[in-house]
């Protein structure tokens, strides 16, 4: 069955940086989107911020298996009715790819309960990513290591929660290393972060960071869905007999 | 060294309901006060919604190693501004001991990056709180099990992270069974979520609950503190030799 | 593409006791491999203890995606060998479900690193499974709780290693509450055990009994293969130029 | 209240190598267990592999609190009885500390359920490690990084279960990098992994790596102790009435 999944971009150095313009002319998300699409079994189709509703709407929200998240600029700008919303659905069962800046996006932060801080280096030194567990499905297909000649540097310590599984690792050539591939559950949701994707440099065109998203969407496929509530499951209704006690504020 | 605790109570309950105060005389968050001084180690204030900036100031924050959360029927009253503060405290260190019907609260919301939802009864029914494990510094003094004799009823699904630990398991007459004590780190801080004390019952009490409480905020000290942030470490203090190389939007 | 499937059975109740014989007149086993055969994506076949090599040769688990473990009165009589052998091919990938008094086997215990110990209590009372996440793989099409009419309780303290995730709880008539569906990543596999099973009562035969254990398989299939080792990567292969310095004892 | 430590040290390179026993005229073991005594409320004594027992009596682990251990060149000497009773012992309560090359140890895959494969070269190269969560109690009084001039490097994939906590990551000249600090629970114990420490190098002499023991030493303290074991609790002492059902193959 097809994975259908929504690629948002902030896609806001595109309009304003020659540089970015020049490396991704259809916009990051275009480029990532061209990536996913490359698998018969992926549909993948673009989301902005500048749309109505940052282009997620309920509508396409319900239509949407994984959602990848890109934005670095204008976290602020999200409106945090769409945060709930993005919130909600993966709750009930949507993944997530978070990458890069995202790591200080609203939905990051609102899905970790963490600051998600880290350290930075904007000098496009060499990034080696090493892989923790070969036999991951999100390493499927991958060498022992992916070098990126160019990225910004990311170091610890990353303000994040334990993670269930360190996929990745990077070494940077300045000196630091990185837990830069993670995974979290969030209800039925998966969630995964993935560090490199810098807007000045071509990473996303690289083959094997190509690779990488393909199979993280595909593990984030939804197993189910759930819609959570708190319901009350009353006296009258409950399994075994009780005699109601004492009494309530209700 | 002693150990700072405050006792945040919503302390609305105590003032509406005559069975409550009854109860509860000094309020709820007087009587987990009461039941932690026992412990000359441990030294507990106490905070109210009520209160200026709900009680929680910085300075009061600045002092507070542990904080334990009580609410129920106002947590849509408790100031955004406060949940910061507090969740920027827990990040850097400060323990927080969720009660009961907190796991809606703001706070424990944040902190999971979850809903929490669950489901309910209130028939004042038993509950037997199992201990998972025995060598867990939380369930230090306590036997295998704890019954309570009256409660209101928590049932799975339960909406939250997968914890670290499941201290105590919950087994209902009615039929249901709930993780009623997990744990989480986040950043510095050590959470700790605890099931029992519906504020018509005398729960807060009893001993064995009470021994819960104070082994949980020992256990929730914090071991450091960090204060995080999102620091550039530029390429003049690099810890290898590295060339910067291509364009920035910065 | 077709999920294979091998189901282990001791096999020594079944020849040994008339009850066991006349509830699984094929081998508990064999009821295990009948309900996951019902699903056309699986290729279920059996293994027991009386079988060469436990019927778990190399060639054999070289066509297993995943095994299926219950055993009882003879974890003893398993050979370390094959143990080892089992423990590999979880380590490169393979799915284990463990089942009921499984969780003394010597593989369970091995992959643990536990002692895997609880309580329990033969009388065929109600026990209750809940559901703590409907969209859990492993929990799909199932209803909210399953009542088993009569079986075996097991009780905590449950001597195991923190899950990844409880999936589910069981509520016992008898007073207890226990962790009954939990999850491991060991390497490459997957590991879920499940408690209900016991010899005397007919619980594989129960339809929401088999489901789970459908949803089990499927869940434990291997994403990938890694055949871990412990290679240098020598002075002359490394990527960064470095230059050896000091002493060695090889 | 004092804690008391048993370092326990293969002892092998140390008298056959002049080179390490001039690192190391204590022994490794002798080393470690004096930076343990510089603190004052730690009493550490040694045991090493040529004692009768490996000096790690019934008697001697039952005064002990906290364990280290490292080994390399002689795992498989290591008598498998004194394996089961250090790993009963860290199930009941005692903290275990793993060094280096003891990442092959017959304990620590014991208590992993895993082979701990993992890549090295021995280059003497340079190590950083980067602390991860500067609020972790074994990360007190650290800088934000450590560099040792001369080390093994150790690579990824190190074949280990998720660990609950990554306190360091190891950055290496040569290229790689490496998850060198894990934290895992096991029934009581508390257990860490720590990477450096290779016998040809003086990196046990460094004062953040000496630091580091200590801090280890004093997290891993039992916070309790339980007697693990799989009693019955029989039909006449259930909590519940319950009626007996079925037969029983015992």
């Amino acid at each position: 069955m097809t994975l259908r999944v929504t690629v948002w971009g902030e896609n806001v150095h595109e309009k304003k940086h020659k540089l970015v313009a020049e490396l991704y002319p259809k916009g990051m998300h275009g480029c990532i989107a061209d990536a996913l699409n490359a698998d018969p079994g992926i549909r993948a189709t673009t989301a902005t911020l500048d749309q109505p509703e940052h282009g997620l709407t309920e509508a396409v929200l319900a239509q949407t298996d994984v959602l990848t998240w890109w934005g670095h600029a204008a976290h602020g700008q999200v409106d945090d009715r769409i945060v709930d919303r993005v919130q909600q659905r993966v709750l009930q069962g949507m993944g997530l790819i978070v990458l890069h800046s995202g790591h200080h996006s609203k939905i990051f932060k609102r899905l970790m309960g963490h600051n998600c801080d880290l350290v930075w280096r904007e000098a496009g030194e060499k990034e080696r990513l090493w892989v923790c567990n070969p036999a991951h499905p999100i390493a499927q297909g991958l060498p022992a290591w992916i070098d990126i000649e160019h990225e910004e540097m990311y170091g610890e310590p990353f303000g994040i929660p334990n993670p269930d599984e360190v996929v990745f690792l990077s070494w940077f050539a300045g000196g630091e290393a990185f837990r830069s591939g993670v995974t979290y559950k969030r209800g039925g949701g998966k969630v995964f972060y993935f560090r490199p994707g810098h807007e000045t440099y071509p990473t996303y065109h690289q083959a094997e960071v190509q690779q990488v998203l393909r199979n993280a969407v595909k593990w984030a496929r939804p197993d189910g869905q759930f819609a959570w509530g708190a319901p009350e499951r009353p006296v009258a209704k409950s399994l075994e007999p009780i005699v109601e006690h004492g009494g309530s504020v209700h």
